[in-house]
């Protein structure tokens, strides 16, 4: 008899993961068996996680570890990742290490332009510091131990409410994209969760035995995604029908090859446009579709020296009807003093 | 003192689309004021439209006509459309006719091939039944009454819904870019309010003291439209913040205009991969961004006589695999009977 279906699901999908690795490792011709590791909280997605890479790794002459990240943001946090180390070693997982990280002091260290400057407050929130804080110590720990790939426990869930949440920054095709599967220097993190739902990594826990934690963060109301996550996703799949969470983990991947295309399309437009001088031609630009016209423009205004986090789409809007409903207006001035203003038959870009 | 700011919004929104409307009709070089109609349910959105359209033609010499359509799915149906008229007419419109429309009737006669076959059930449903009936009706009354335009009061909420529908199906961009503000033949019907909110038109009509309908559909939770409108939307709302429709509805215009560029890549590279026998070179194919090799597929097979509204992305997946996957697989079937099977370096689409 088999494993039950949730247990073979996880397994599968990590399965699948490592081959890919495997390949890839075997391609680079290095030697000895690869180093592959889970970032593990504790909860049911990433240890369900682990306990499939436990499985699965040493059957294809993979080695597995462990890393589980001390946030210090609550009291006992450290005993929490003691506890969470035990258990991933419980498992067979070896090395496995826990890393303490202090949310504002790595942030700075790892992602000082990421601040809006003073305070040590991070653009993002404090979600966002906890995660760049989290990411520095796992690239540090994946460096250290020489490993070829990290796992991360996102569930199609996850996808879905990453999709929901780009979707409120009504910011286009790219904000729809979610979480890759691959990403990272190197391809280094690995997803192969996006397809499981949370439901089936709860159940392979139950399943296994396994004890899991839920962080409270997952369901205090002050947190937007947790907000998502237990009352708009539900709503929505009263509305629509089950199949939303489905049809937004479908929609990432889209609109991710979309974004990839329109990107790649821009990167060779712009070279059909740009002169020696740094400008751009107006005629060129006027003939591309207004897709790739924005997608030039964009490219152009953050070579220039425009923070690419504080230009919105308004700010190319306004860039674009210089080019298609030039009626003599002057200067437009973005974020980062870039300054653009048409010039006979030329869009002039400039720093001030 | 000039108007209430919701009466002077939805008036602003109309005289652009007149001005539009104008040059067009200037451009073609055409006799006489043209004829703008307003199409109208009798409910806040059409009833503020058609009282900005009263107020706005004469100022700019474009005569204002109107017309209501009567699905006859209702009793008194008939009763309600002939007093519509007569609130249409209060406000100056003229001409202003009500069009009585046989749902089924009509969509046979307009929209053959929408149908699944047989017993004149509608594919879409009994919503995209009236919808189809409904602009059939207006096209018609459009050509007699030699209308250059026909304003429909799609709202910004509307097109919020209407993008959360389309991230139902999954099925990625183009399904994404919600209603265009210019559609149909000769770009005859305009959106206006597309940047107007529900509740500035249901001001503006409550404060020129116009009577509104309410119809009971719009709140009939048997209708996937007034869930998500009386729970969906809100519990997003609540979720992600109030600016949450304004986001899907820049998520649309940015979704149209990238799936407008991918299918002008796609409809491009089509000519690059197609050789005179009616097959795709695969290496060519495969050099393309995923993306754009997808829609290229999608064409192809739809060109051979699949139909489009039966082909989803996993069809097209499906395909894809003949390519970026090949193994050795057969023959792969699609609606439609058309068979595509890899033979040698070239892909071989057939009509069975």
């Amino acid at each position: 008899m088999g494993p039950h279906p949730a247990v073979a699901a996880i397994r599968l999908a990590v399965r699948r993961v490592l081959h890919d690795v495997l390949n890839d490792h075997l391609a680079q011709d290095r030697p000895g068996a690869p180093l592959v590791l889970v970032a593990c909280s504790g909860g049911a997605d990433s240890m369900a996680l682990a306990s499939a890479l436990a499985f699965e790794a040493p059957k294809l002459g993979v080695r597995a570890g462990g890393v589980t990240v001390d946030h210090g943001l609550q009291d006992g946090s450290d005993l929490r990742a003691a506890e969470v180390a035990l258990r991933l070693r419980a498992l067979g997982l070896d090395p496995v290490e826990t890393v303490a990280v202090q949310v504002g002091e790595a942030t700075r260290v790892a992602h000082g332009t990421a601040h809006r400057g003073g305070g040590g407050r991070h653009a993002g929130g404090p979600e966002a510091a906890a995660r760049d804080a989290r990411y520095a110590a796992l690239d540090a720990t994946a460096d250290r131990l020489g490993a070829v790939a990290v796992l991360l426990g996102h569930t199609r869930d996850d996808q879905a409410e990453t999709v929901l949440l780009g979707l409120a920054r009504g910011s286009g095709t790219r904000s729809l994209s979610g979480m890759a599967a691959i990403t990272g220097q190197d391809g280094r993190y690995r997803r192969p969760f996006l397809d499981v739902d949370r439901q089936t990594a709860r159940r392979a826990c139950l399943i296994q035995s396994l004890p899991v934690w839920d962080d409270p963060h997952n369901t205090d109301p002050a947190y937007t995604r947790s907000r998502l996550r237990h009352e708009g996703l539900p709503a929505l799949e009263k509305a629509l029908g089950k199949g939303v969470v489905e049809a937004l983990a479908r929609t990432a991947q889209l609109s991710r090859d979309d974004a990839d295309a329109l990107d790649a399309w821009a990167a060779d437009a712009e070279g059909a446009v740009l002169d020696d001088s740094g400008s751009l031609d107006i005629a060129a630009l006027f003939a591309l579709p207004p897709a790739v016209r924005r997608r030039v423009l964009r490219r152009a205004v953050i070579a220039a020296g425009a923070p690419a986090g504080s230009l919105f789409a308004r700010h190319i809007e306004e860039v674009d009807r210089l080019i298609t409903a030039w009626r003599g207006q002057g200067a437009i001035n973005l974020p980062g003093r870039v300054g653009v203003r048409r010039q006979g038959g030329r869009l002039v870009i400039r720093r001030g």
